[in-house]
């Protein structure tokens, strides 16, 4: 048990239980529920299940209320005395954020199912509430939004192409949803920014504390384009717990997320696993084999299911309903000669001279097929142009010779 | 209708259909069946699930009758002229080479696949017979053997990755089967070599003439400590449907099939598409997203659902037996502060301080645990190492400073 601080001497209530007095700055809360989640967002770590659970049961006020009265569970009460949301709200307001809590028009639907666990999983705890610092929406900026996530210590091959990809998800009008860290981070942020899209970075602290300092550059642009969100209040410092816990978020407010580059163990495959709970899809993006900042993307395609994306339309299709997509276009390939042609025409062309002529016997011979058939396939090679008639046998056609933009191949399955 | 030639003179047989002279070069193989397998070999192109079927129903000798005499099907008359299966039995013995059919001790059984298709799968026709050129016991090189098949335009990275691949595999015993040809062919073959491991060629030609004649002092080697592989008799030309056909050969003779790299289109795509129809596993090595050799590999990977292979162990447990693998190493990772504590754990030992001492009050409040929970898990920290009390308080103990071999990194998820 604590000692009782100031403001919470401790008396005995009606049914015997202690009741303790209410700090005064958590009095107007327990008439208030967005005042009450902003206490509470302070109260209870994040990934708190239990306390995500108690406030959806009873609402955020009446939990609160229980925990101060003493006359409900005790595990909130460390911070009770520093707890002050008015004040937290000034704080937030000072650096032009705001809060959102479920109800509001802002609030982004996706974050219900960390309450709603799929299967057999427990529920990953949903946030109490959302500080958000920027222009953007933040339910529409993360509508079908994607996150792209990865390394810190990026290569120049990772940050190529999460600039790649997470720039064709903007031009496409995805979202882009990151976690405001140095490299695959900072280069999906940058790579949205550039093309005018809409980015969202979501912190492990306070939206007041751009972290890591070296990108607050960066996330001032994205406070002044898009948003920064944290579900602890300003202040709060980024710590170990609240990263990893932060992951869950990245996961649940996107439609999928995208692992660019991402060493053996890094905190992007923890968002993978994360998305996965929510089942929500994972697409990760391939690099050398010989390179150890794939070694995590190559595990997740490997002992995990996760999706090889190798371009920006790929993690688009990923992210979009069944259907709904843009096909994925096929990379422009060589046009090769006998494209198209069946076995026994890919049979009978291959065996035609090029120059001179052979008759259908020898071609029955060189092909094991029969006359007859060779005949067949003769006529529908003349009427492509890919036989031709010379004397009285037949030689390779000028459509076989020059086959648009392409060499010929040497032969190969 | 071929127009009759010398020594297929028609008459009229009892029944009254047409009775041909029998070529004389033919007349030994109507009653030997390794010599009417020889004489198939030629007459049939690759891949003939026709002929398979016929031969596996009444046997090479009678089937071969059957064509000879006019009685059964025509389709294969039109080489018959030119079939002497005792010159080409003496031709391959001029190479060192031999022939092998169905039923002797060196014919692999995976090739009987070819004719017991999966599913709904049409059977893909297994060889009449195979040639072989080199020292090795043909199905013992192929038993439990690997396919390493790729790009005859392999990148240094892909023949690099191939060669460790190939490398690693003959150092553990796995025959390393390929098509000889240049680029990754040609490294699996050399890495194999290197070790003095097993490996086979398998052509689209005769293994008389070592294609691409720019390997031939490679294939050479092949056929001293390996093994050259066709099912076409010597002095058959490699076309590009016996290419074709030659990759079902690759993938049923293996017991999977690892694609190192690959264009959009390949031929190694082929050969993993005759896998995935045997049910044989196929890997794919992926490579940088940039790079057009390793577009086939990702295609597998998205489209086809390859392993992701990215190193020889990685390989070897794709082609073994569930739990007869060796189970793949992970890499050496650094070992981190922090590691292996629980969440709780986690949280408290963050908040330790490293110089000065915290309360388990001040513990309590920074972590948001109650004190109760502070004072145990403190307990089970100081066991380890990792807190240390100081005065009244505690801070942060030398296990948590200084794990083996590690910097501490930044916090991130």
């Amino acid at each position: 048990m604590s000692a009782p601080g100031a403001g919470s001497a401790t008396g005995v209530g009606a049914g015997g239980a202690p009741v303790r007095h209410v700090p005064p700055a958590l009095r107007p809360a327990l008439d208030d529920e967005r005042l009450a989640r902003a206490a509470w967002s302070r109260l209870a770590e994040p990934g708190d299940a239990a306390a995500a659970a108690l406030v959806a049961e009873v609402g955020a006020a009446l939990a609160l209320e229980a925990v101060v009265t003493g006359r409900g569970p005790q595990r909130w009460r460390t911070r009770l005395e520093e707890t002050d949301p008015a004040a937290d709200l000034a704080r937030a307001r000072a650096v032009g954020g705001r809060l959102v809590v479920p109800g509001d028009e802002e609030w982004p639907e996706g974050l219900h199912d960390l309450d709603r666990p799929a299967g057999t999983e427990r529920p990953q705890g949903a946030p109490l509430a959302l500080w958000v610092r920027g222009p953007a929406h933040l339910a529409r900026a993360v509508h079908r939004a994607a996150a792209v996530v990865g390394s810190r210590a990026a290569s120049a091959y990772g940050e190529h192409v999460t600039s790649e990809i997470a720039g064709g998800l903007a031009e496409r009008g995805v979202g882009v949803v990151s976690g405001g860290a140095h490299g695959v981070d900072a280069a999906a942020h940058r790579a949205a920014l550039a093309v005018g899209g809409t980015t969202v970075a979501v912190l492990a602290g306070g939206v007041d504390r751009p972290y890591p300092a070296a990108n607050s550059a960066l996330l001032a642009r994205v406070a002044r384009e898009g948003a920064l969100v944290s579900e602890v209040p300003c202040g709060s410092a980024p710590t170990r717990w609240r990263f990893l816990e932060r992951n869950r978020l990245i996961a649940a407010l996107t439609a999928g997320t995208v692992v660019v580059e991402a060493a053996w163990r890094s905190g992007a495959l923890s968002t993978a696993d994360r998305a996965e709970r929510l089942l929500r899809p994972v697409g990760a993006v391939p690099g050398p084999v010989t390179s150890a900042a794939s070694a995590g993307c190559h595990r997740l395609l490997r002992e995990r299911g996760a999706v090889c994306v190798t371009c920006a339309a790929e993690a688009a299709e990923l992210l979009a309903p069944l259907g709904a997509a843009a096909p994925v276009p096929a990379p422009a390939v060589e046009v090769r000669p006998f494209d198209g042609l069946d076995p026994h025409e890919l049979r009978v062309a291959e065996s035609l001279p090029r120059r001179g002529a052979a008759g259908t016997e020898r071609l029955a011979g060189d092909t094991g097929l029969e006359v007859a058939v060779v005949h067949a396939v003769l006529g529908r090679l003349e009427l492509a142009g890919t036989a031709v008639r010379e004397g009285t046998g037949w030689r390779l056609g000028s459509a076989a010779l020059r086959p648009p933009g392409s060499r010929r191949p040497a032969p190969r399955g």
